[in-house]
């Protein structure tokens, strides 16, 4: 499997991109006739594979779409794909049909078969969820051309779990909010963002830990809401507090704490251009700092994007693309201070 | 008070430097009829000062010795001579009639009213025990021809504790032991000590920890053996020992173990260079890791006469001295960081 060096939804800015880095729209659909991915049987997912990969490529949207069936692809590709957030970590080890259908750019993926037949996705760096659900309505439309979804009148689109039911449309943005963990207090926004609702996860979602103040954070209940509404409390009135809030605090480190500051940001970007054994975790702390640094104007001699691109290289997948063998945990954090001390040279 | 930039037992080399920091020497002797000092009334303490003043600054050595009356320096002052070695801790916070006598260049300190009347220490840096017993056998009779020292035909010298009973004299050496931690062999060495009846201790001595892998290392009992013997004992068998020990450590570290070495000497110096807020401990085992990499050569431009001077200069005392001012922690780690950034440039 081959990919452009970089995600292209981690190459642009866009909106409040100090803050949010990027955004997800998910709408989850399944084909009328079929049971659940987790009800039907082998012959039936080997079926929805099919039927699934006829309905994305003969679509509008099949020129641009790369076929990817995950049973036959290796697990190093596999994890390659999740480390992009093209697919789940659940889909890539499942153990059944299943496959993705990814655009070129990477911002469009259609997995086969996750929690439901299927799922698509829009990704874009910034804030701009408003765009990415006008186009993911576009997406979805496109392929009910070629086939039909479980639809219900009353309770909308039927999706395996019930949280999903209604639109089916998931919002997720992923924020990076290091000045409110510097100053103690993302537990707050946790706790606000818990009582409004939201799924507050780290950088691989589900189960994952906040690595690198990186947060994850997204709407988890559809039912009963249209896009209309779930756009108006989620996307105009949530997250600009949260965005608002974590400039707040970063206002306050550089008035008030730019020794604590620059002791975090600069150290970070030390230790990352000198480390020769270097963790995922370690890095993606440090590399959070920096990222802080640059927004803050704190480090003159380094470019956000080679930051941006490295939070990806540094993922064991990339690592062992870029080396082209499987490593052991020792060669991989060799390998991975060694990619990030060439790119901060 | 004022102090030459640093201790002249910093400033050179000696034998078996790259492990061996410093050697001290020190004789404990209490003059005829007065009690102990922990048995004396105050009256009779300000006159063990009075007479022990007379004694030192009569003798040969009187015109190169500078004293200091304890009660009356400040507490700055009393820290700055604890951080140079030239007291100790418990000498600078004892509540009662106290001196030291310092040489010009700081390798001869005679402390009155400590545990004994008298201490006498010699301190220099590399190993060179055997010289500095010598030495301090001629500071021992240039005082016995001034004064009286309490003396049993069959205990040898009185000490206050039984343990210093007999030559009175104990060796210690500030052994620099980075690889022996790196690789995890230190608690044999530490077991292998007690064994011998040696005392390890930490950088400030008794119940001080090891602050960056600086381990002192002194024999513990001296009734009923002869200079000789200590000598040949601790000097010629034991420490020899742990210098090879240290030695053949730092060997496989550079052999086997180059990329940990590595890591951990060019984050330490990259960490010095970068912090702006920086704690006593931190620092040591920082410096402790860039002394190691001078020595091993994996760093070309730092020098090592710089990180031994800095080992000084980062102590809470030295940097008030430098500011002028006593510091909170937070000023002390900040000034700390700063004399460091600037030394390492």
């Amino acid at each position: 499997m081959e990919f452009a060096s970089k995600g292209s939804w981690l190459s642009e800015g866009g909106p409040e991109a100090d803050v949010v880095m990027s955004c997800r729209v998910r709408a989850a659909r399944n084909l009328v006739g079929f049971p659940f991915v987790a009800r039907a049987s082998d012959a039936e997912r080997h079926e929805l594979v099919h039927i699934a990969k006829q309905v994305v490529l003969d679509s509008e949207l099949g020129q641009e779409m790369i076929w990817v069936d995950l049973a036959k692809a290796t697990s190093r590709d596999r994890q390659l794909l999740v480390e992009r957030h093209l697919i789940s970590r659940h889909l890539a080890e499942a153990d059944m049909p299943r496959a993705v259908a990814v655009s070129e750019d990477e911002t469009l993926s259609i997995m086969i078969n996750e929690e439901d037949h299927l799922r698509m996705q829009l990704i874009a760096p910034g804030f701009r969820l408003a765009e990415l659900v006008e186009q993911i309505e576009k997406v979805d439309e496109t392929l009910e051309q070629k086939t039909d979804f479980a639809f219900s009148s009353r309770w909308g689109y039927l999706t395996a779990c019930p949280t999903n039911v209604g639109t089916g449309i998931r919002l997720s943005v992923m924020m990076h909010l290091p000045a409110l963990k510097l100053t103690n207090e993302i537990e707050r926004v946790r706790r606000a963002a818990k009582d409004l609702h939201l799924a507050v996860r780290g950088y691989y979602g589900e189960g994952s830990e906040s690595a690198g103040d990186f947060y994850q954070i997204s709407n988890q209940v559809t039912l009963g809401q249209s896009e209309s509404e779930l756009l108006e409390e989620f996307v105009q009135v949530v997250l600009p507090r949260v965005i608002d809030y974590e400039h707040q605090s970063r206002k306050i480190l550089v008035e008030r704490n730019t020794n604590l500051l620059d002791d975090r940001v600069h150290r970070a970007l030390a230790v990352l251009r000198s480390a020769r054994l270097l963790g995922a975790e370690e890095a993606m702390k440090h590399l959070s700092r920096v990222r802080l640094g640059i927004h803050l104007r704190r480090l003159q001699d380094v470019q956000l994007d080679v930051i941006n691109r490295l939070l990806l290289q540094i993922q064991p997948g990339h690592l062992q693309l870029h080396i082209g063998a499987d490593l052991s945990p020792d060669r991989l954090r060799e390998a991975r201070a060694n990619v990030v001390r060439k790119a901060l040279r």
